[in-house]
């Protein structure tokens, strides 16, 4: 279904571009993964659904960033706002988190204890218990200073059923928030390159944003966050599971000022950088100034806007309608852009 | 509470033993992070009630053994074996997992299939499907090859509600299988000694034989898996979160003899050593004999034994009646004995 499609050729060894949330990942994850674990069926969701609880929904991830601290948050608070935001994308409202630390043996104790702090009270301020744990230490040099693996459990409410399969030609494409913070004030603090001063992450939890929609939520089809791979990975997924087109317009993509000018020094593309505080969602047309209103009424979605429609045909294909006036294809990243971003 | 208190004094970094399940995992867990985390009220479980639910339990544990495969068992079975036993020691028959990796960059891609394959071939075998999960890369000595974490949500039925709070003095304490084979499988493979082709780990699911207890589930009052720390940890805790003292005999505690022969030229106590294919259980002593034989129903439980019995006081404290006829205190281990075991 893409543009140009390469075939599969498995490598021999692991890249660190398989775990970029592009092209490799999802290869992975085809060839190898779910064959193995025999996963659901279906499109590939932010969270998944418990069997015979059906408005439980279950969402794990393992939190790699480098560094620990980076200007508007840490590991910590991280691994609480990724995993609540993926339960949230499917409508669901946190009710539970488990963690796992795996630390480097020698990571300084107080590194340890801002951390953990920065959990507890990002897990506090998203209104969700910490319920369980394990913790493992391994020797120098068998891992980066720290690991954390969050998992959620969340309780659909209301009307709220997005899938990213379930985007209808017609709908239009809002984004509830600027875009480019979380990687390139990663990235900036990592390489020392400066831009560090000027750029904070915009790690933040999102279920108060998507409970906001609950009053339309029939009129919900989908939402997803733009975290590893950008915009444009998010939007190829959505593109590929609902099978879909998706247009959208340069003009109206917010890239704060820093930001743009970041990427052009580093040669990134804004839609490749991973987010960790805003949304896509597909909304249907009559109830897309709704929506708007709706988000724009909490302060993590005043800036949120509408930047584009799903088309018909051709399924899986997403496009952008450049400043200039031209269409160029947004491709699904390859993945090797920016390792240990989340 | 235990016989000789040494006050915690933090250190300045994080020390192997940390993650060892012993005394210094209690004092890292109860001085820094259950604190910060604001974790649950009463003795840390082997797996945590859903708020709002309360037939469902969690429960979350990261794998780090090394190396990744070993006699009886690799990383990927033993990530669901774990998780599925710590859902069962609060009496719940698993309904789904989630699984993260994250690799190091450079793995072969043959021993990431061969992991997920049998991780894939386990959880099959437990009946249970893996409905969700993540995949990180790191950069080559930024993590050691692949860690997994496995998160569980399990299903309380019929009649057992264990707890390790919930032992009563009168209580037999009985165990399900041989101890020792998991930790000495794994450490005689690492370290290349030579024991590992007489030792096998015990890795397997216990969940079934925990379903076995179910007709007397009223009388099933505390179960526990000896994995790190081994059974000395695990009767600790269960003195502790009881309030109980402990005793047992050595005559009765099944110790192949290739383990004992691995721990006396490794000057390990057996009692110290991770299992992952029994578990101990308090069970009044009206009903002890019918769970021995409920046990001894099914091949994983052929070998259930009767090892010792619950006393009023004093509490905390556990005591092994030796060969010789001493008594003997078992104190919780301090922690530095084994990394990467589990």
């Amino acid at each position: 279904m893409t543009a140009c499609p390469v075939p599969y050729e498995e490598t021999d060894r692991i890249l660190l571009g398989h775990g970029a949330g592009g092209r490799l990942t999802a290869e992975l994850l085809d060839a190898l993964v779910l064959p193995a674990l025999g996963g659901p069926e279906g499109p590939l969701e932010d969270a998944a659904l418990l069997p015979g609880h059906p408005d439980l929904l279950m969402s794990t991830d393992s939190f790699v960033v480098s560094p620990l601290f980076f200007p508007g948050g840490d590991i910590g608070s991280l691994a609480v706002h990724g995993t609540v935001n993926d339960l949230a994308m499917r409508g669901a409202q946190p009710v539970a988190l488990a963690a796992t630390l795996i630390i480097e043996e020698g990571l300084p104790t107080a590194e340890l204890r801002a951390v953990l702090d920065s959990f507890g009270k990002a897990a506090r301020e998203a209104g969700v218990p910490v319920i369980t744990g394990d913790t493992k230490v391994v020797g120098r040099g068998a891992a980066d200073k720290l690991f954390i693996t969050t998992t959620g459990i969340g309780h659909r409410t209301g009307g709220l059923h997005p899938s990213a399969a379930a985007a209808h030609p017609g709908d239009v494409v809002l984004l509830s928030g600027p875009i480019g913070l979380h990687g390139t004030a990663v990235l900036s603090t990592r390489e020392g390159l400066g831009f560090e001063g000027d750029i904070a992450s915009d790690s933040r939890p999102l279920h108060h944003l998507v409970r906001a929609l609950a009053p339309i939520g029939a009129h919900v089809h989908t939402l997803r966050d733009p975290t590893r791979g950008g915009v444009a990975a998010a939007l190829n997924e959505i593109a590929r599971d609902s099978r879909v087109a998706v247009e959208i317009d340069e003009a109206a993509v917010p890239v704060p000022a820093p930001v743009a000018g970041a990427c052009e020094i580093l040669g990134l593309d804004p839609l490749h950088v991973a987010n960790e505080g805003c949304f896509l969602a597909c909304v249907s047309a009559t109830a897309a100034e709704s929506a708007l209103t709706e988000l724009r009424s909490l302060p993590e979605g005043a800036a949120a806007v509408r930047i584009g429609e799903v088309q018909a045909a051709p399924a899986g294909r997403v496009v952008m309608r450049t400043l200039v006036g031209a269409r160029r294809m947004v491709d699904m990243p390859l993945g090797e852009q920016l390792p240990r971003i989340c």
